[in-house]
């Protein structure tokens, strides 16, 4: 490629999965190919591209490394096949063992061969069939969703490659995060152009904290800033894409959509393409159904099943799960009890039929009766009874038919333990609604069912799911605001307890009621071992429950 | 007291509760008497006394901080007040905030106000009414069930106090477990003792890690060491106490018993007093019955519930139990399915008699039949629904009753999935043999029956309970031997591949069958959404499964 044209650099946004070095390995191949189609001196791939992302301790395990470590190999040489040689392709995977730093924590009296030293998160520049240099990652996170300090050795080297005349200089995702990093001694080395390869976990509104910090990275190496981000679900976290070049000065120079896989071509000097941000709504809701739809693919299922009430969750996450995989693959039982509403059954049917559902219907009369003929029950037992025996019917289909049970429970009574454990609203491997509380449950009814009207589509949510006042139906008249705070106000101060780590004398100066306050505070405090028994669900606020909150189970602190 | 008498050093080896800052601070003053009339002129007691320990991220919190400072406080007055100000406390707390030190990962863009610094974990020595010092612990693990380099910031400076005339030097745990940490620079400061502050959690085998590694310090820094544990269960982990004084020649001086809370008095100087070491299945089913009694005392339970089959799993569990909270509070149901065998409704009995447990039977006929006859089903199905109903009816009694619910699902079935996910071996709150494997089971009840005939009582354990072939009951005939490896055999398998990171090669060079191996490495690796769904449980071996292990979830790596 002659190097007097200014160099073209594609951002390979890619859906990777941990574990999956084959299929990480042929991804990068294919989209090598779509980038050489599109001219490009340089492909850069997100961070840990071989071996998927957040690999956690998977890789302490030796066996591991060197299966990601030979599908590298295989790759350069099959680029090299293919007659890709002259790109230069940038992937992320996992560096071979590496000693600590003196008086670093290293693990004592370890007897697992491979920990007494540790691994690196590497960048590697695949190029002529081989392995042309590798850059070891220096800042590695250890905050919130991040447990990289436990797992990876720090690098301490720079890494600038030539390409098409232009030097480009390479850092992985932390490493832009903290001053004094890397890209602090980058000046000196005097780059064009610095790439750096992210796995930067989605969480609302983070798009505009990237760019700015992009921004200020620009400026210090006085040189555009290329951001490649990973995109798909793993586990609790949502990678959204929305990779994009900042120049020099900070203007956004070009951007990629959020939540698919895309490749985004740009040339050192030029401007565009872009597309427009997303609104608050409907990215949250992407999230979710991103979340989902990677959850279900990669861990090998092909459909869904939950409990559908009538009311907003099940609603919502049955439109989640039909955005998700399709409305035919959503199997939708209704379980009626007792003291199921009619209104209740028609909605549950209604929203069935809306998204194309599987539907069907399951009284659990007969199973609550022999239970309550074989043991004495009354108030609350009697209630969570009723909602277990949905738990266990809708076991027994997924364990005759196959299908991942997905619960629609929300953040708020998650937080609060307003849901019986084991019910349907909590059973299953996955919680689409997990981060997501009551109040932006009914916010993203209204964009979804508003979205589809705007496309003269059916909108999927039935509206008196969203309208009606939310109830357990499990002892007549039941209303949640009968054992709850208004949800609006419950979600406040949630998200001021459990995501600001306000106490309560700060709640009290803000003005919240203390009768309020002290039932919320006691509510959340005793449900955390609750919370600990739920699926994974995808994490779309700054801190969701689960993995980025490490809290004692058996703890008595109470916020004086 | 005269300073030319030796110097007393007592070590207060307490069972503290974490977020319980004025019951440690009762128990720091309860204690504190207690030396002083044992004549004390130091008492130590383990890491972190008035917080409890591991206090995860309940450190970022501000709030509870202040809490754990004023509790601090007042204990120092309380002292005083009470006419101990001569006597020196040192205890363990959260320091306040310190910023961390330049170029160390920070949360990037933190609007958690009180995250952007982190506090310490700290020593402080009280005397006098006030706090005389402060020392902040230097090296924070961040590997197997150790977080503190997420939450924590590394302290710099040695800390060395006066009692009466002798010259003691401070640390806390993991300082002594690295090389080049703060021992190494007190040989200059010529101490006369070191004191180790611990929250060292059991694992088999550990005692004697310890005492070489205090050995080795104590050779550094050319002084007797004295090296105080907590005691006690926190969740899933067990902390055994233990704590002992070597010499600078590396001879041990004194030691106070594991397992339970202790006041062990030793002079500068002197020798003893001494406890001898336990054996192995005493040590392992002590920590078991410890992190038992420790989860249902804690968390305000005073009664456990659990499913009774006449097998070795639960006969087990219930022993322990009753050994941790006394058989009087322990509920036995036995739940026959058509294909229970009248030898294990007997034996289920039998158990609960031995115990002293409140025993019932509650057939689960009548609800599978409801079932059977609203849903078509059939093989696993079938024999998962009425594991379920096992565990629909356990939670429905503890609801109305209020008894935790306990699983006695072990490492073995945990580890290759091979139990039904919510059935009564896998529902509640607390799984006594989560990290034990069916051989260990075997083992553990062999010996519990044998000292309990040594001591002229009662095995708790029916004979034919360990003796049988273990069986679900789920169809008829079904042994666990006709779905898995034999268990001695499976459990060789699991520990290399579990605890010691073993790949499928290493296996295999070591002669196991290929087809052995790959039945395990797959049944593992599928089990892993299980395992995330299951209850705590105390670790009793180097790596159990759940804290100490990150593992993703949705991950495709397959040995090779």
């Amino acid at each position: 490629m002659p190097s007097d044209s200014p160099a073209r650099i594609a951002l390979a946004q890619v859906d990777t999965c941990v574990g999956d070095v084959d299929g990480n390995a042929r991804l990068v191949l294919e989209w090598a190919r779509r980038a050489a189609e599109a001219g490009a001196d340089l492909v850069v791939f997100p961070e840990m591209t071989i071996t998927g992302y957040p690999i956690e301790d998977l890789a302490l395990r030796a066996s591991f490394r060197r299966g990601a470590e030979a599908a590298l190999l295989r790759t350069a040489e099959a680029l090299a096949a293919e007659g890709l040689g002259e790109l230069a392709v940038l992937v992320g995977s996992v560096g071979e063992i590496a000693p600590r730093p003196t008086g670093e924590p290293t693990q004592p009296d370890d007897d697992r061969a491979d920990t007494r030293h540790r691994p690196t998160n590497q960048a590697v520049l695949l190029r002529h069939g081989r392995v042309e240099t590798r850059y070891d990652k220096h800042h590695l996170p250890n905050y919130g969703v991040f447990d990289e300090y436990r797992i990876f050795a720090p690098g301490d080297d720079l890494c600038v490659v030539d390409v098409a005349g232009a030097r480009v200089g390479v850092v992985i995702c932390e490493d832009i995060w903290q001053d004094g990093g890397p890209v602090s001694r980058m000046d000196a080395a005097d780059v064009d152009l610095l790439v750096v390869l992210n796995g930067s976990p989605y969480e609302e509104g983070k798009g505009h904290v990237r760019t700015e910090l992009a921004a200020r990275r620009a400026a210090e190496v006085d040189a555009p800033v290329a951001y490649v981000n990973l995109v798909g679900g793993q586990d609790d976290l949502v990678f959204d894409g929305g990779s994009f070049v900042v120049g020099r000065d900070g203007e956004l120079l070009a951007s990629a959509p959020q939540f698919v896989e895309h490749l985004l071509v740009w040339e050192l000097g030029g401007r565009g393409p872009f597309v427009p941000p997303l609104e608050p709504d409907e990215e949250v809701y992407r999230a979710i159904v991103l979340g989902l739809q990677g959850y279900v693919r990669k861990n090998g299922f092909r459909s869904v099943l939950l409990g559908v009430s009538g009311g907003i969750d099940s609603a919502l996450t049955a439109a989640v799960a039909a955005d998700a995989i399709g409305g035919e693959n959503v199997v939708g039982v209704s379980m009626p009890s007792a003291y199921s509403s009619e209104h209740s059954k028609d909605d549950a049917a209604d929203l069935a039929k809306r998204i194309g559902a599987d539907y069907r219907v399951q009284p659990i009369g007969p199973m609550v009766d022999a239970f309550r003929g074989e043991l004495e029950m009354e108030g609350v037992t009697e209630e969570n009874l009723q909602a277990r025996v949905r738990g266990v019917l809708l076991m027994a289909i997924s364990n005759r038919e196959g299908h991942l049970v997905i619960a629609p429970g929300n953040k708020s009574e998650l937080a609060t333990g307003y849901a019986t454990i084991y019910d349907a609203g909590s059973i299953g491997g996955f919680a689409p609604l997990k981060d997501v509380d009551k109040s932006r449950v009914w916010a993203l009814a209204r964009w979804r069912n508003d979205r589809a009207a705007d496309a003269g589509e059916i909108p999927p949510i039935p509206e008196s799911s969203i309208t009606k006042p939310p109830s357990a139906e499990l002892r007549p008249g039941q209303l949640d605001q009968d054992s709850l705070p208004p949800y609006a106000l419950l979600d406040e101060v949630l998200d001021a307890y459990v995501e600001h780590a306000e106490g309560r004398a700060e709640l009290l100066a803000r003005g919240y009621d203390a009768a309020v306050v002290d039932r919320v505070l006691q509510l959340v405090d005793r449900a955390e071992w609750k919370r600990r028994q739920y699926p994974l669900g995808p994490k779309v606020t700054a801190l969701a429950f689960g993995r980025d909150r490490r809290l004692p189970v058996t703890n008595r602190w109470r916020e004086p």
